[in-house]
């Protein structure tokens, strides 16, 4: 299967008048693209060959094939990348934009149960869980707290970390636009990165990446996210086995309970070699 | 109607570590509260009484009674404070905090159609349109173009609207840790301000708010947000009728695209006295 979808094309050119104090001029600036996607699973062949959207989400195209395969599997219908047959661009159904459905094949063994996952309208954003029909639903399914094992992170690797995610965020240095979820290795490497207008899709499309890999769980990785840390992104990470995630700015009383009950990390306003552990500090190597 | 629920918990204070380079010590840090809301649309009484789970936000709590109006009014559920009989909690269900269950019981007259809204699940953030099942639902339903009353707005105006916001962000000063929503008069006097994790949720707040107050719609006033101008954000900006939405940082394309189709204006990186317009210049009084 090809990771590869058509170019993608993260941002546009526009004009705009640039006010500056009393003064006024035309000029171009650079906006990030935000569109809609489509995300269809597609089961069985011929007559048998059943097809239904499970979600349209807003995000800056590119990387599609991970972005689908990602929430796949942190939303827990698929475990593994033997159980997507194939991924392809299905249709060009939306004027904006081209390529913004996507097709899902699964495997034959694969049981969608679309009961589990049926949910109401939503109101969201920075959220996991929203439009399931009930608060009970918000809990995380069949996930054990991650392990501990024993290594420890230096305050010399997190300074590293977060040195090397902003001048990676090349569509941001654009724009000013969007968010970005980079991965990185114990060494403090960047391994992968994302960048989106939906913090939520970055950190799919990181898992997605790594499922179609074969490479999850990401039991030795730190994921660091460009603004906070929400409820939404420790789940995510959670999904991937990634037990440390730092955050630029500041956590929620959410992800910072998800952190305590899963046994994670959680790093907040990590600047230079400045942070605070909010959770999990004894995979930092103390000071 | 009464609009005061419980008093809410907008901040939890608890234990850190902190990290500053070599030093280490423990201390307190401040976190901004999230938590799931459970919205249920109440219809008919006694025998023909009937509940439905329609949406599950995450927010901080406080003004959801405002966040509940606003949602329904944002998503076309109701048209006018008389749709709305009664708002209140009504349940202690989710274990992580109180109140995190409204039902919104409609007025007779009010046709819900479930099938309008029936969305399968989503994956979003940044969005007022995830979950439909298609890509077509993203068409704003019933919408015309704003009009242009004929009111310019200065330059200096503007310098107030971004002056004034953050000082009014009192739980961001506290935890740097989320997103407002204000609303201005023509003259730059802030009328309304919400915060909350989710973008959106402020800004249903500021429609929600004078939905209840039979407010609607703000012609005449202007947005602020804190962070980004999204899809999202200029749809419920339209659908409460403000003209004028001003962002701290960056819109999306399809922000701009938006306001440019129902003849909005658009203000990008709003700092001091200096902007970007994307859209609608003929609102802003020339310099």
């Amino acid at each position: 299967m090809s990771l590869n979808g058509p170019k993608p094309t993260s941002t546009r050119r526009l004009s705009v008048q640039k006010i500056r104090g009393q003064q006024g001029e035309c000029g171009d600036d650079v906006v990030v693209v935000e569109e809609p996607l489509e995300i269809r699973l597609i089961s069985g062949q011929g007559n048998n060959r059943t097809e239904r959207s499970i979600s349209v989400t807003m995000r800056t195209p590119g990387h599609d094939f991970e972005l689908a395969a990602g929430f796949l599997y942190t939303e827990g219908i698929v475990q593994s990348p033997a159980d997507i047959e194939n991924i392809a661009y299905t249709g060009l159904r939306w004027q904006l934009g081209q390529c913004n459905t996507i097709g899902v094949h699964l495997h034959p063994n694969v049981v969608f149960d679309p009961d589990l996952l049926e949910r109401h309208f939503y109101t969201t954003s920075s959220c996991g869980v929203c439009g399931k029909a009930t608060l009970e639903a918000l809990r995380i399914r069949n996930r054990a707290a991650l392990s501990n094992n024993g290594r420890k992170i230096s305050t010399e690797t997190i300074r590293l970390v977060a040195e090397r995610l902003q001048p990676a965020q090349e569509v941001f240095q654009q724009t000013g636009g969007l968010h970005a979820a980079g991965l990185f290795d114990p060494s403090g490497n960047l391994t992968s990165l994302y960048e989106d207008v939906g913090r939520h899709n970055a950190v799919d499309r990181v898992i997605g990446e790594h499922l179609l890999k074969n490479r999850l769980p990401l039991h030795d990785f730190i994921l660091m996210v460009s603004g906070r840390a929400s409820f939404e992104i420790m789940q995510k990470a959670l999904m991937g086995g990634i037990p440390v995630v730092a955050a630029v700015s500041a956590p929620s009383s959410l992800a910072v309970d998800l952190a305590n009950n899963f046994n994670m990390t959680l790093l907040g306003f990590v600047r230079g070699s400045n942070f605070n552990i909010y959770s999990g500090a004894d995979r930092i190597q103390s000071v």
